[in-house]
């Protein structure tokens, strides 16, 4: 690797990265004095890679901890499966992004890649087991070889919360539950700005046929589609008339469609009234489904949170049915008030079809937080044919997948949640005071207070110190930011008693509660019941709190 | 790879393989009605690999969660490194290990290879960012394309529970709590039958000079003695003298040291008694080090858990202080009785230093479930040398790592605790009951009711059927094996009733307590305070218990 690479690549990342030369024994299997080495190496991790540490692994720890009662609350199991896999099993599910797999280097034996998302290991999982039915999650890292743009939270290795529900089930009953599971995730995790864009794959086939799409055609035509919450719709047009050949007059009908977006019943109800559409049995299939779903998506009350959007096309083809994305505008930069207002206006007239009072499109251009969809057919790739050539049916599959890194991007901006923090949970810190002829510093004598606290379940830590003074315990009982010290005296101790003293309260001059050792359990206990401070538990209650 | 291969990998796991003619689309991204191709394969993960499920998965998730308890009540952070590292950041770590390193495929870019433990990433972490000290614990993933083998539990992908201090502290003081944090956390397991074996590389060292090995060639006779652990002195004898050109005499000298083990003190008496090795100045300090370690150990009364052992050795290079090994005689394949007691005459006799009530020998050939030691060198190694060329100074370390599918093997022997495990954690399955004339299976109804039950935190399910009759409910709810049913009545629940029904109790006589719904959710908390069931909760204090 050149130089100039190295740089490019320290650049793009917030991660430090040092230039060592590094003495490496040549060969240290064999002899602790042979010759030594020179090996010279910017100590980093690799491109789109970083490491997590401190208040951000106590934040990301929390959405992991959230998501996962979530989806416990919801009867889900989990599994987890191997971060590599035969290649052969995610050949042909990607579609053109199968260049970004990556694979292990044949080293004899069987080709692998890491896995590139959570689905296709589910399906493989489900079909390799004959599995009938199964709610599970799976909180996971995949990888996909990626142009990394850290500061969008877009990394090579990154984590998935998947929740998927595999099983042939009354229509539309797991859908909309999964609804729910994405609406109450988002709730839960403290995001407050959100809108679920929703589609059906059906009701957009059905479109495409009516504006005039060659079947052929229909998986490109919706890629482009795919495109307007990054583009307007002009260029998008553009690409449809140019790049994938259709008439003009087949992309202006496309584009009176995919600008209806609203509440679902109204988009329902102009939906319906279209005849030209409801005479397309793909459409009509779609829009009885999401007919259906309303009823139990309103029974949920999570309804207000949906926008029905024809715009919404989704990426990979695997889908056969709904299809949402959760968007925010909570993260969007700064917009200058007054184009923001202009930009509003034009549209309000330009779309006179808007009905629901907050409009999707205001959420867009800040990437999807949480996704996912129907895809009936994906286990059945895996199932293959039987004996007589026939394939085996497949099992049906619905879920969401929670976007880890852009979520922790928007909590870790919570900057009154994000200062409550702590990285350890530490409640206690144990001192010894003391000096003069004979101070041994109570190293052995704190030990075994601590004992006593950590077999008591209280999280307590010493300076690893033999004779410490007490300025420098006190500056590491207050770095640690724990609520209580323990401090045992070099004359009270002897005689069976200690001090428990609160921190942080700047009162100098309190010395503590003087105590009976025998009572420090439930002394410390006590007071804890109303200072426990840090760790996950706190923030997963923090961050529905604040 | 040839069928013979694909047989020869299904035999050696437990996992499924079902052999599939699975049909791709030849373009999927193109078109919908593409041609298909046919592809023949094996259905199955990659080779030392498996899925995790069900109960199995309950379990590892409640081993993760107690030691991630213990590791918090010490103080710890956890980090999160990338799971694939730059391979010169690897390289020249693992001695003649290094084979098994995972390498990913030069796709144009760094070269880089999957993590082989999670110490050298620890390591670089620490050096990277200029860290001076820290605790931290890292639960994950690591690889190795080792042989597999299954039944011992020795994968090529598994998981490693490391805790670690780095800093530079008071002598022994880190050393002696991560000792504390290995007995403890293999009681909090359940683990009952273990002995943590002890030695101190400084002296084995010492050993070593004073028996007459050459500097060059301590690293493999070393080696040679790692191996007392799985074959008889004569065999490593054998190696020590024919492969690695000692003399018999040297050889000789070394197995009456070898031999020693026992309890911390006695073992230290015997070894402060010999001149010739206190005379050595590498000797001398690492019986210092274990002598005031027993002190702490006492403190912390875990000293009965150790077997300080001569013959100890521990593979890694990288170790340069105490290191230790918890072994356990629990998963011992069954013995004959006789034999087992022949075997212990004879070493009754042969061994007459033997002074420890148990012998740790006894523990031997089941394989370690955690190790660790000191490693002061290895952040050094990535500092590298400043522009003087001088070495930067390291950072000491100490740690330990749990072998979690050791762990896991011995907890899945205890049928009575794995009995008790549901891996949902569902606690109430809300059902309909009804029938005849427009009765429609209330369907919203149930969502509305489990909506209420979701918002106060309590797990529940329904069957996702619009009209399901009664036994097929029962069914599903007894599957998941929760405690409490919520029955909605076709006359009651329009009434404003609802019935709370204990289930399990074999009393189909039994229709339930009929409650205002406003008061179910008060209802449903009071009887689950005393019935509530399932999930890694359960299982980390049913760990301890049983």
């Amino acid at each position: 690797m050149s130089t100039e690479q190295q740089q490019q690549q320290s650049q793009s990342q917030s991660q430090p990265s040092v230039e060592v030369v590094v003495a490496t024994p040549a060969k240290v299997s064999n002899s602790k004095k042979s010759k030594k080495e020179s090996q010279s190496f910017t100590l980093k991790v690799p491109k789109g890679t970083k490491d997590w540490a401190d208040k951000d692994m106590v934040i990301r720890e929390g959405i992991f901890s959230t998501l996962t009662s979530l989806f416990k609350s919801h009867g889900g199991v989990t599994i987890d499966t191997p971060v590599f896999e035969l290649r052969e099993i995610l050949a042909g599910k990607y579609g053109e992004d199968s260049k970004l797999i990556y694979n292990l280097e044949d080293q004899g034996g069987e080709l692998t890649s890491l896995r590139y998302d959570l689905t296709v290991p589910f399906a493989r999982y489900v079909a390799m087991n004959g599995i009938s039915n199964i709610k599970r999650y799976h909180i996971a890292k995949v990888y996909r070889r990626d142009q990394p743009a850290m500061t969008k939270g877009r990394m090579r290795e990154f984590y998935q919360c998947d929740f998927d529900v595999a099983g042939t089930y009354d229509s539309m009953v797991p859908d909309a539950e999964i609804m729910n599971i994405l609406v109450t995730g988002l709730k839960n995790l403290g995001i407050k700005d959100f809108k679920i864009k929703l589609n059906h794959r059906k009701i957009l086939d059905g479109i495409f046929e009516v504006c005039g799409v060659q079947n052929e055609d229909v998986r490109k035509v919706s890629s482009a589609v795919d495109k307007l919450d990054k583009s307007p719709w002009e260029v998008v047009k553009k690409e449809m008339v140019e790049e994938k050949n259709q008439p003009e007059s087949v992309a202006d009908k496309i584009g009176e469609f995919v600008k209806l977006n609203g509440s679902i019943r109204d988009v329902l109800k102009q939906l319906s009234d279209n005849d030209e559409l409801m005479s397309n049995e793909s459409a009509k299939t779609g829009i009885q489904e999401i007919t259906l779903m309303a009823d139990y998506l309103e029974a949920f009350e999570v309804d207000q949170f949906i926008s029905f959007d024809m715009s919404l096309a989704r990426g990979l083809d695997y889908y056969t049915g709904v299809i949402y994305e959760a968007v925010t505008a909570q993260s969007a930069p700064p917009k200058d008030a007054a184009e923001k207002k202009a930009k509003a206006n034009a549209k309000a007239n330009a779309n006179a079809s808007k009905s629901s009072e907050e409009d999707a499109s205001e959420y867009v251009g800040v990437g999807s937080i949480a996704a996912g969809g129907r895809y009936d057919k994906l286990v059945g790739m895996f199932l293959g044919s039987n004996s007589k050539g026939k394939a085996a049916p497949s099992i049906p599959c619905v879920g969401v997948s929670f976007g880890v890194e852009r979520i922790f991007s928007l909590i870790k901006q919570r900057s009154e949640l994000v200062d409550k923090i702590r990285p350890t949970s530490t409640q206690v810190y144990i001192m010894a005071f003391g000096g003069g002829e004979g101070w041994n510093g109570f190293m052995k004598e704190r030990m075994v207070v601590a004992s006593q606290l950590w077999k008591a379940g209280i999280e307590c830590e010493y300076l690893y110190k033999t004779k410490a003074n007490p300025r420098k315990q006190f500056e590491s009982a207050e770095k640690s930011g724990c609520p209580i010290g323990v401090i045992l005296g070099k004359e009270e101790y002897p005689q069976g008693k200690i001090r428990v003293k609160v921190l942080g309260t700047g009162n100098e001059k309190d010395d503590g509660d003087l105590i009976d050792i025998a009572d420090l359990v439930d002394v410390v206990k006590g007071k804890l019941e109303t200072l426990k401070v840090g760790g996950v538990d706190d923030i997963t209650r923090l961050m529905g709190d604040l």
